[in-house]
């Protein structure tokens, strides 16, 4: 019997995790009505997903939960309601009420106390019932509030969708409280929290080594991307990815968000080629994202072990840096910094750096911003706060949040060194920045793709910790691409000195 | 070096057989406005899917293309709007201008004259362009007529979405010929469609024969379709699947539809346990549909072998029976007739057959309907012509289709026997049918849960021919999950009779 190619196995699931999320966003929620006078009565009010179909068809898209309906109930089935009374702190499921041909077709038909056990909330009623169940339970005078959630997502500048029954004119609905408060609970996470995305990152982990192990020239890129889902799948029991997964290689590794439909990871990996695989499993709407860059011959030339070192330094250095208080604006700048002395200490680029910085020559290499917070969504909300403005400078304004980090935040760490000619022949033609290139050195990366390196990291009181477990250094690569051990300890998650 | 678990590889994806889609279309489009006496000019016009955010944020689902545009036009990007000039026969397909940023996040941005070049199309323009181009082409007088696709999904009774573009208001629309004909087109398979579902169930036979090798009590069925999915797209390049995989063990496996987010595959396999997987890959939109049933622990028992060999016998009938003109509910009461026979045989019926049939008995133990037509989309449109009235027996009312077979059809014969507590204990009461059942010998079958053997057949002049390759017999699968090899050749698809 051949040993296990995994040291983990799926992690059990908290779903005191979900009751002490609901709990916080009470806190804070009383809290601000408090603060502005109003009421401590009404229900926060939110709406589960739906399953999708496709287009006319009955085909149906694996469901996953709405990240806000997830981090509040936890969830896995479509087409329920939830409520939390603001007055009692009670919690409410309102589940589907499911035809009888339903047993037939598509499994048991759970009892509500099913839910009310497995979600650990105070009471499941039928989603035909939430007029009269929120009327019948108000305390208040006049028509109940219902808090909605209503507010723009500033990564993809799209609004979420307030929650909608039959009788919603029957309360008054709120369209502005919930949504800033409930997404600045989501950026700090709990130890439970935390938990869960420490193991999306270990099994993760384990899964790119794997990849790495098994990367061979002639593969197909694709075939690394399923190397990564099937590990992440069959010993985490992650049946979703955090994202699609990105596996570039050659000059597609400059390509940042390779692999969707229109570039589907389907080149033939070439001897000399850097890979550049981002990807992360979810784990219970938890997630990781993770970059290993690596030469797909096992072996880094001269040049591979020059770009690739630019950008280690600085992904250490960010580590090394990261800690409450600190500016991300400032993480990225000091990023973009270590990677142009880098670049040039190997003579690629002449002159000063903090002039380079100031002519933004950092967003020619490294034209996405530094990271981005991290849990039920890959990209989590909550980088700018309300009227915060984004940075309008080159590399800057990519940056999903500009913050100060705080203890508990989630963020990726993911320095990269890209040569795309989009952006290096204009810089190289520039009359404020052609001075910077070294013409000769550089045009031998042309082609080259890029380098990312990207790790997850949680905040801690005085610094932050790695979650993500990669072999991250030349040697390390190259000693566990040629077969050597790289096993995974699960770790588990001190308490945090934050009140979460 | 370890053998390679598959034998199989990625085909050729032959482009030309959009083109003889469109011109199938055309020919059968003309011949229409002929019989009504509309004029030969105007234009088929469809549009292609786009790209879904999950929700408020950011998450991009990997994008399929629509089913009716994939036909057509076989783009596996979205953002599209195709077209067919009826008067000349040129087609046109209209690519979304990417903003230069594309370059640096997305991919390369391709010239148009790469997409006429995949696409085999006559030419390629922006999507801006669409109204003026149109309007330039067209050959006849007054506004040119675009006739757009809607019309009715009679499995999910949802309607197809016509295009729409700016400047669509100054063409006449004709909502009503297209849907009909051109689905009626997708109904006959080319020998190019035939070679691309062959291959799907090619490589996904061969991925059923690697799962039942790698069953072991103590999995979870999770696992086992992890194992499925990797397979399929590691060896043969299947990024998409037909639909959500079920993988059903014990009492779930009378749960028809299992495998969905709410019952998301997760129990664990037990000793005496049997699996009923139902999976199949996508190739290059084109589908297959697989189900095989077996003792999770290798070696079926008596009561497993007598369930089992009731539906195999069901499936070797259709597939004997199958041929043009035989009515596919005809086909449906084979399976049922076939299945009562041995129930009967085995004594846990009583009573005359023929009666079991009109009382509708045979839906007890397979409430689904036979089979369906399959394509680009698992359940393939055009089982009901415009008009058809669907049965209303039990049983016979899930037919996802009624048709009289034709030549070039595919369809899924999948007959299954299940013991569905909430059919079976009312028909145990029920005055009608109580008398059938042998309750002493019935009731060690409460939990089972139930078998379905599952093959894709296409219809030739004179009979069917099986494209799924699995092991079926009790002494193949035992054998097979034994270790005996089991090889998959792949199989070339002759020229059928039909024009197509």
């Amino acid at each position: 019997m051949m040993a296990s190619p995994s040291s983990l196995s799926p992690t059990d699931v908290p779903m005191e995790l979900h009751a002490l999320n609901r709990n916080k966003l009470l806190h804070s929620f009383r809290d601000h009505l408090s603060l502005s006078s109003r009421p401590l009565h009404g229900f926060i009010f939110l709406q589960g997903g739906e399953e999708q179909t496709r287009h006319c068809t009955d085909h149906i898209e694996l469901f996953r939960q709405e990240s806000y309906f997830a981090y509040l109930f936890g969830v896995q089935e479509p087409g329920f309601y939830g409520a939390i009374d603001i007055a009692s702190g009670e919690s409410m499921l309102f589940a589907p009420r499911l035809p009888a041909d339903y047993a037939v077709w598509l499994g048991e038909i759970k009892p509500l106390s099913h839910f009310k056990e497995r979600y650990m909330v105070s009471s499941v009623y039928y989603t035909d019932e939430i007029s009269k169940l929120l009327h019948d339970q108000y305390k208040g005078s006049g028509k109940p509030s219902l808090y909605l959630l209503h507010g723009l997502n500033t990564d993809s500048n799209n609004y979420s969708k307030p929650a909608d029954f039959e009788g919603i004119d029957n309360f008054v609905a709120d369209l502005n409280a919930l949504h800033p408060i409930l997404t600045e609970c989501r950026v700090l996470k709990s130890a439970l929290e935390l938990s869960l995305i420490q193991f999306a990152n270990d099994i993760s982990s384990e899964a790119h080594v794997e990849v790495m192990r098994k990367t061979k020239v002639g593969m197909k890129e694709y075939q690394l991307e399923s190397l990564f889902l099937h590990h992440t799948y069959m010993y985490g029991g992650c049946r979703h990815c955090s994202y699609t997964c990105i596996c570039a290689t050659g000059d597609s590794s400059a390509v940042l968000h390779y692999g969707h439909a229109a570039a589907p990871n389907d080149k033939t990996l070439e001897d000399g080629d850097m890979a550049l695989l981002d990807m992360g499993a979810e784990y219970h709407f938890y997630g990781s994202d993770i970059t290993c860059s690596f030469p797909v011959n096992g072996k880094f030339t001269t040049d591979q072990s020059i770009v690739y070192n630019a950008v280690l330094r600085a992904h250490d250095a960010v580590i090394s840096n990261v800690r409450p208080g600190v500016s991300w604006v400032d993480m990225h700048k000091l990023a973009e910094r270590t990677i142009l002395e880098s670049l040039k200490g190997e003579r690629l680029l002449f002159g000063e750096i903090d002039a380079m910085v100031n002519e933004r020559l950092g967003a020619v290499f490294m034209p996405h911003g530094l990271g981005h917070l991290l849990g039920i969504d890959t990209h989590d909300p909550g980088g700018y706060l309300q009227g915060a403005e984004r940075p309008k400078e080159a590399g800057l304004k990519s940056l999903r949040t500009s913050r100060q980090l705080l203890e508990g935040m989630v963020i990726t760490v993911e320095p990269g060194c890209y040569f795309i000619d989009a952006l290096l022949l204009p810089a190289m033609e520039n009359t404020r920045t052609s001075k910077y290139f070294n013409r000769d050195q550089i045009s031998r990366f042309r082609g080259f793709g890029g380098v990312r390196i990207e790790s997850d990291v949680y905040v801690t009181c005085d610094g932050c910790v790695n979650m993500t477990k990669c072999p991250r250094e030349i040697n390390e690569i190259e000693a566990v691409m040629a077969g050597a051990p790289w096993p995974i300890i699960r770790t588990s998650i001190p308490s945090l000195s934050t009140k979460t």
